[in-house]
Order: structure tokens, then C-alpha cells, then sequence
């Protein structure tokens, strides 16, 4: 029979706020070049210049910080002020020095979900930032394992069910980025929740998932993980008993 | 008995080459500020502010590079022309895209301890970064697991050799830097072979490790780790036997 063993979440905009820092610190560094030049494209410049650094820097804090700080020199022509390129690293001490807040409902939700499943954390970014904040949270006592990724696609999925011994229709991932939390898991064969974040960088929207796709459910706020994660549950139950 | 089951390996420096290029950048770092002050203490005072921002950076290139754009401020008193700023990105991503070399001897060594032990390969430092450096190395399929981890303390090992089901007293640690590779494992009541580097970052030099601890070897070279690895075992059984 099959049945979910195992439900993984994703941490930051999942567990807890991340991108409204990022969106904060993207728009002191709008204010910072703003002193230079008069443009209105500089949030897409930065991204295409944060976009071509992934390669090399990866996600999180400091490969933004670096990316920013190539961004400015670049849209200001080299005319900012090293007072001004120095505030952009002071941004990143402060991103990595913000508090953990979890989103409301995440720890009932967690919790409640942990009571029935094995639980697993997959996140992706920098692992010293992101190890900090898994300490922080209070909440990973709860889950089996903690995995910290350099990059959440289909072959790290596959990677780590092969190390969890779960099979990917007896998965399930709960996460707010459609890129790396739902489309790789879905085309392995596993289930999916989305939980839409109100901020999502840029990046993490650009996803194939198909609207109604199979083995996907969309909520509202963490409060409705547990009842999906069973509903679920439910479908896997019923299609190995109809197969 | 008592036998040595597994070995561990660190990586920069000790399999591959790595503080050449961190080396370089920071020439090219006293370089770039030495256009603005004339200073004798600009690596001190460099490295100072790198020791500072371990606690929020980590270890890797990105940290480095962020540190250095903050000491170049710093040490020009803020009169460093944003282009020399944008250089010291530019060397961050160049230390990211450098091959990886193997040191002299090192493949034929690994190989050799992999044939008589369960061997694993133990790496701090920047996710994205290592594990690009691992994917490139041609040696991690002899591995039977790559840990990357963000500080290798007591702590870190402790929390690997449970996970590998292997108790201190049949780990052997093979690695270049006191603090990080060497210290922590005999703490522990692993053992060690240290293979010195000729350039060291100082912050890895800073260790209690007393001349002559039991349980350590030096050796000048990767072609001498197997036999070392086959002393230490020796040793480890006899030991076994006397208690």
C-alpha cells in the first residue's frame, strides 16, 4: 500500500520571515544608488546581476551582498562613494543578524504534523546562515533531519529520498517556492503544498507547474498544512488501492 | 578489539591546493590599498576584521571578500575609489572558478587508505563552493560520505561519528590545519596524521596541540599518509590489547 511516510518543509517564507529582510535591504540599496543616478530599472538590474552570480556565488546573504555591491559600482558608473559600497556589507551583518520570527500558525502546524509523519527540513542557501537559524527557530527537535542544499531541484530531491529510504510517492513537501519546493518534488512522482508567501524573489517564481496539477494542493496560511498533509494522505491511500 | 575503522580526510590543503589562492587574493588585496596608504600592518589589520566577522560570515570566499571590502574602507579611510571596491569582488569570483589541483601524490594516497578502510571526507567552509570543488576532484566516488560542514570543533565530530556509528577511538583524522583537522579528533580520543601546509591561514594555526600527544603523527607528505594510516592502526590494536 502506499501512503506518505515522510513530509518535508521548507524553511525560509515557510517556517519563517526571510524575504521582507532581503526586500528591506533591496530597497536600502535602491535609496543607496538613488543618490547617484535617477533610474527606474534598478531592482532589474540587480537582479540580472544577482541572476548571473548564482553560478558562482550561490544563494544567501553574502553572495547578495557581493552582487550588490558589483550592481552599484556598475549603474552608478563607478561614481559611489566607498562610505556608501561599505553600507551595502553592513545590509548583509544585518540580514544575518536579524532574529528568527516564525510565521503564525508554523509551530501548531509543524507540530501537529510532526505527531503523524516523520518530518524533514530542506533548505536551501548558505549553510552557516542558515544552520543559525535552525537553531533559533526552537522548532528542530521536531524533524528527523535537517539538510541544508546548495540547490533544491529534482536531483538533490532524489539524492536525499535515496538517503531518507522514501520512496518519492510516499512524499510530500510543504514549502512556499514553487521552483524549489513544489515543481522538482511533482515531477518526481511526490506531493506538494504550496504555501504562497506575499514576497517571493523574483528567482523563485520562475517555475513549470501546471494549475490542477496532480498531487498539488495550494493554502492560504501554515494553520492549513495539517488538513492537507492528511487530505493527501488520503488521495495516495486511495490511488495505490485503485491501481 | 580496538581498530581503526575509518579515516577521515579534509580537503583544502590537504587534497587539494587552496591557501595559494586565498594567498594571492590577499597580495592583491595589499596591492589594491597599498595605492591609497603606505602601511606595514595592512594584512594584520585585514585579518582582524576577518576574525571579527567569523561569527557572522563563516569560512569561505564570499565572507573573505565582504571582510575585505569593509578593511579596504576601513584601512583608506573610506578614500578608496569604488572601482578598486569592484576589483575585490572580482578576485572573489576569481578564487571561486579556480581549478581544482590536486597536491602531489594525494590521489594515489586516498587511494591506498580507501582500500583498506571506510573513508570520508570531512570539509568546512562554503557550501556552494565545496561542493563544486568536490563535484570537480575526481576522488569523491572513493568517499563513503562527504560532510561539509560550518566550524570543525569537538562539537562537529562528536555529531559526524554518531552519525557514522564509529566511536572516537577508531577515527583517524588526516588534515593540515591543527585547529581544525588535528586538535579537536585527539580531543576527542581519535587519532591524527598531520600533514602541514607550507602556507597557513593564521587563524587555523591557532591550537592546543602539545608535541608529541599520543595518538599524532606529522608526515611531510600525502605519499606517506597510507603508512602512517597502517602505523596508527598497528598501534591502535596493540593498545587494545595491552588495556
Amino acid at each position: 500500500m502506499t501512503r506518505i511516510r515522510m513530509v518535508g518543509f521548507d524553511a525560509d517564507d515557510t517556517l519563517w520571515r526571510s524575504e521582507d529582510y532581503f526586500h528591506a535591504a533591496q530597497s536600502e540599496f535602491e535609496r543607496i544608488v538613488a543618490g547617484y543616478v535617477d533610474l527606474d530599472d534598478v531592482a532589474a538590474r540587480l537582479y540580472a546581476i544577482e541572476k548571473a552570480n548564482i553560478a558562482l556565488f550561490g544563494y544567501g546573504v553574502k553572495g547578495m551582498a557581493l552582487s550588490m555591491v558589483e550592481a552599484a559600482v556598475q549603474i552608478t558608473d563607478a561614481r559611489i562613494h566607498a562610505r556608501d559600497l561599505h553600507r551595502i556589507v553592513g545590509l548583509a551583518k544585518d540580514l544575518l543578524q536579524h532574529p528568527v520570527e516564525l510565521l503564525p500558525g508554523v509551530r501548531e502546524a509543524v507540530e501537529a504534523v510532526a505527531r503523524d509523519f516523520d518530518i524533514v527540513l530542506i533548505t536551501k542557501g548558505d549553510l552557516f546562515h542558515q544552520e543559525k537559524k535552525v537553531r533559533d527557530c526552537g522548532l528542530a527537535d521536531l524533524f528527523r533531519r535537517i539538510e541544508i542544499v546548495s540547490e533544491k531541484d529534482t536531483a538533490t530531491y532524489a539524492r536525499l529520498l535515496e538517503e531518507f529510504d522514501c520512496e518519492a510517492r510516499e512524499f510530500l513537501m510543504v514549502g512556499n517556492s514553487l521552483r524549489s519546493d513544489i515543481a522538482p518534488v511533482l515531477a518526481l512522482g511526490g506531493w506538494g503544498i504550496h504555501v504562497p508567501y506575499h514576497l517571493t524573489w523574483t528567482h523563485e517564481t520562475e517555475a513549470d507547474v501546471a494549475e490542477g496539477a496532480p498531487r498539488l494542493q495550494v493554502v492560504e496560511r501554515a494553520g492549513q498544512v495539517p488538513d492537507a498533509v492528511r487530505a493527501a494522505a488520503r488521495a495516495a491511500s486511495a490511488t495505490a488501492r485503485a491501481s
